[in-house]
């Protein structure tokens, strides 16, 4: 395998699209946003047939470009897939590749005061588009979604919400059981927020004032400050956090605010929509931080908790997500079995 | 200063004391306990001077025997505070070093279902032993109590329940504000659990079979049983974990009964014992582990929230409290100031 | 800034060219190379104008298309370099990338009869076909090399070699003082054989026959199976570890052929060389790995013990090198002052 | 098992002897040492019986009054090594306890001009008058010696210089194969001193006139100076490192004479007193510190190279060994099998 570049059985379509949704958005991001869709090998070829369609997405600080990074000894994701489909190992599929970055380096794919209503734009916007210009099946039984980490929720909460759009959802360590998941970082902010009084404006001035991530409070408090943006901004579109930022006592009712997005609670009572899909797959991650070894669990029991009856194979998207993340990273729970 | 040995201005009387009140308990732990018992240099000489007195508890895993152990290049605890007193750093005071060990590790010194009477040892039973029996001011406002850790916990919440008993409070790294302090610790114990089918009575068989602490688990399975039984044991004693053992939620109602041991909880409770007392003196630690920085602060704060008129002068208890963690092991919070 | 893309001012050719020296290498690599030649804003409107070159080489596993790669909140080089150009802060420069890839991450940017000869690839053959292609004034005095890590090393000693071809180094972080460089890790690599009977092949089969850099040992063996083949292949291109790796013992002879080249131990031999440059920049590093604190002042002192009269003005390279480099990772050392 | 106290089968008797050897010694230390010797079950009941008898020595900063330290849910070594007499498991044995504390936190139990004369007070004064005091058989086919870390060094070196002295060894996690087991420890040295502008006096100033052991350099830089005071003093006892504490560059003469005290270097020079000994027990470790998993196997190995015949049973000393290590804490190399 030669390491600086590939051809490509199928093919990327790299467009922009203006979405009308995310015009205005509070944080001033763009409303053009880049948007790739792959379409399979064939897809000139056979004209009159439609595929079946897996929506990705990226976790924290992802942007799309950066599917386009290569490494050493590493096939990029967009290439595992493409020989997925090339091999025929899976049924041939188109592969959308969806931006949802902010300036606070991601969105968590919800509708939000703080930072903008990506989950319409996704729902909304983008799959009405998608099949418009391309020949996909447009039915919820054809369309798939899937990610890693803040993609992982994603690929969790999207389809609870829209059952109507998502079929099928493959997750890899998606956020979830925020008890573990969150309260640990949260001490970790505070200590981090000392040298900058408590006040995470001030670390945010200093953070955009110089190079990036050259201090440790980076990664824990660009994440913070944007989940708070995503989960607790207030009508006017404040952000606030869920504990005192002097003392680390939880703020209950901004903390509630989370824990309602927090897929192992939401289960419940999206009990109905996780049953209708056709297919879950849930891979827990294997480089569990310390102290995070009980969330992945509790995720998996909460599906487990409401199951469903096994109507349909399951597409190219289960394996399409243990082929990108075949590299050994965790307990694998395939859902149906 | 030579490591082996060294000779105390003042004395300590090792003695076995015989409790009623833990007779019985449920871990068939002794009912008799050591009871040291320093008396400072002059105590002899002067039969008719009475001595306030400073009650010493240990943090987890700790029991009285160990204020004996030596290491390279420091001083043991008891020879500072003799050496306190001997040099005329501090008024002369009587120091009690008081057992509340259990085959668990610990005691948290509250009374439990679980364990047994700890505190009502400590209170009722070592306080009037040591009035009896030694020239003591038997009054709060010449008694304390200090500690470090699960010590520090106990230094908090034993005067915040018996000010009538004690009158000042010196506390080290004390356990508080338990989302932080105890969350992060129950991620952890859920993914060493798996080692034992999430079934914590599996991994003590397998402790109690081999030599001790040789596995990362040992420590953190120990300390969340011995918390545990202190904490949220049933009225048959039973222990009940404050989180499922297999998917780390959190057990609401069990948690509750943690957080009503929380000081940072218990001090708005209790802010007339702590107006009361005579000195109260906060000592954060440094060594704030990975994702606990939060706990201090709070600690501090709710303290303050609760201030008091300084009625009298600070007793020989700071002192001894500042002379023993004189390591600059983190910023003290003095109080009064 | 936008993270998706940027406009460059200048203009990133993308070569491949042919090498002759690289034909038939051992590991079979290609000797069709990428090659990227950047020129900067003006080069087309200004087509008598000749251009210093600045030359820059990579760390270990990296190949020249990775600097396309992006990430959030941070510039890649190349657009950090142009905007350094367009900004007027430096001098207009040429900007080769250098593609130095092996089978096995790297080539030291050395002439191995494990690997291949990339020093006179580089020499010999890059230098040249750029100064044929490309506008540069082809002398010595207006032609520089920088690299981080490996590419810090190759940045050191190719001028040693060639200082006819190289007036000016910048390093970052570059290997040196080999004791505390390489010695641990030899130390960790014994540990890590132990799960392959301490046989590097059996690692290298399995490190290829799976997703790469899943287990610990992927990325200390590596480095270490091609830094031996760059610096102790026997002549007929067979690896040799410089220790025992079932025992860790050093091997005296394979070893010595390592230290010949230390930078630090290769000063004092090219101090002739080292003295003739125009400008030598070494940015030590921050995150200097445990233990390995001492190699850096190691490296800096070995210069400064042959210093060299300064000549001309630095050029380009200090300010692409700092440039780059400003993340505040280091004490920088500049060269001449 | 209670934690507070244990009795004795046996009995300890702890004694002061004066040393001739050490009076005077360069540090200042005492010449008056404690010597503490244990007598079995049994031994004041047969006073004709003669015992075979072990000598346990100690690891860096280990000084004889820390025997007695005790912890949660372990025994120490000296009622561990009773309860292997009583229980029958071993034959009975006198234990030696050997004092070889300096002001530096250690000896190496070697004879030096920077610490004293350590090896002539075990071998010249402490056996002697063991033998003159306690029923010992006089001869080193019943005597033997034991340690952990630097103690397991000593026990490594003692019987190669006196074989006519000691009949057997058992060494755990001694200190061996000097390039992985203090190469990187002078890189992290080389950093910590930079806070000491590279002058280890500096630190030695500070580090009396605080709370020891609260800064990082505390422990790094006291055994640096301790074993340099040990292995490489001048005549005049001045104390040379082995690296230039500003770049770390290894001082070949200074460095050449650590690795003579190498016990895997000094293995062949003494092949034929390690040939002689009627039981050698190499216990390795099992928590070697990253970068040092190199050392145990060298160490195992070049013993291995110079094997001897088994001629006698293994005495006591591989029982007390296994009983005292039995942790799990590493492979047990038992020699002879």
């Amino acid at each position: 395998m030669l390491p600086w570049w590939a051809e490509l059985a199928g093919r990327i379509d790299e467009h922009i699209v203006t979405s009308e949704l995310l015009r205005g958005n509070p944080l001033g991001d763009p409303a053009e946003r880049p948007l790739w869709v792959y379409v399979p090998p064939g897809y000139d070829e056979e004209p009159d047939r439609r595929y079946p369609a897996v929506y990705v997405i990226q976790g924290y600080t992802g942007h799309v470009a950066m599917w386009r990074n290569r490494s050493a000894y590493r096939q990029p994701f967009p290439e595992c897939a493409d020989a997925l489909f090339a091999g025929g190992e899976a049924p041939p599929a188109i592969v959308v590749y969806v931006d949802a970055w902010t300036a606070y380096g991601g969105s968590q794919f919800v509708d939000s005061r703080g930072t903008g209503r990506y989950h319409s734009y996704l729902c909304d916007e983008v799959v009405p588009w998608v099949d418009a210009h391309y020949r996909t099946v447009a039915s919820s039984a054809c369309r798939a979604i899937t990610g890693k980490s803040s993609g992982g929720f994603g690929a969790m909460i999207t389809p609870m919400l829209r059952p109507d759009l998502f079929g099928a959802l493959a997750t890899h360590a998606g956020d979830a059981l925020y008890e573990h998941c969150y309260i640990p970082e949260f001490g970790t902010a505070v200590r981090l927020l000392r040298d900058y009084d408590g006040d995470i404006w001030r670390w945010w001035d200093d953070f955009r004032s110089r190079v990036s991530f050259t201090k440790e409070a980076d990664q824990h408090l660009l994440m913070l400050l944007g989940v708070s943006a995503c989960f607790s901004a207030r009508e006017d579109g404040t952000v606030e956090l869920p504990f005192d930022p002097r003392t680390g006592m939880l703020r209950p009712d901004v903390w509630q605010r989370w824990l309602d997005w927090d897929p192992v609670r939401m289960a419940p009572r999206y009990a109905h929509a996780l049953r209708s899909l056709q297919a879950i797959w849930i891979d827990a991650g294997r480089r569990a931080a310390r102290g995070r070894g009980g969330r992945r669990g509790g995720q998996v029991r909460a599906v487990r908790r409401h199951p469903r009856r096994h109507r349909l194979p399951v597409p190219a998207l289960a394996r399409l997500a243990m082929r990108a993340y075949c590299a050994g990273q965790g307990r694998v729970i395939r859902w149906p079995r």
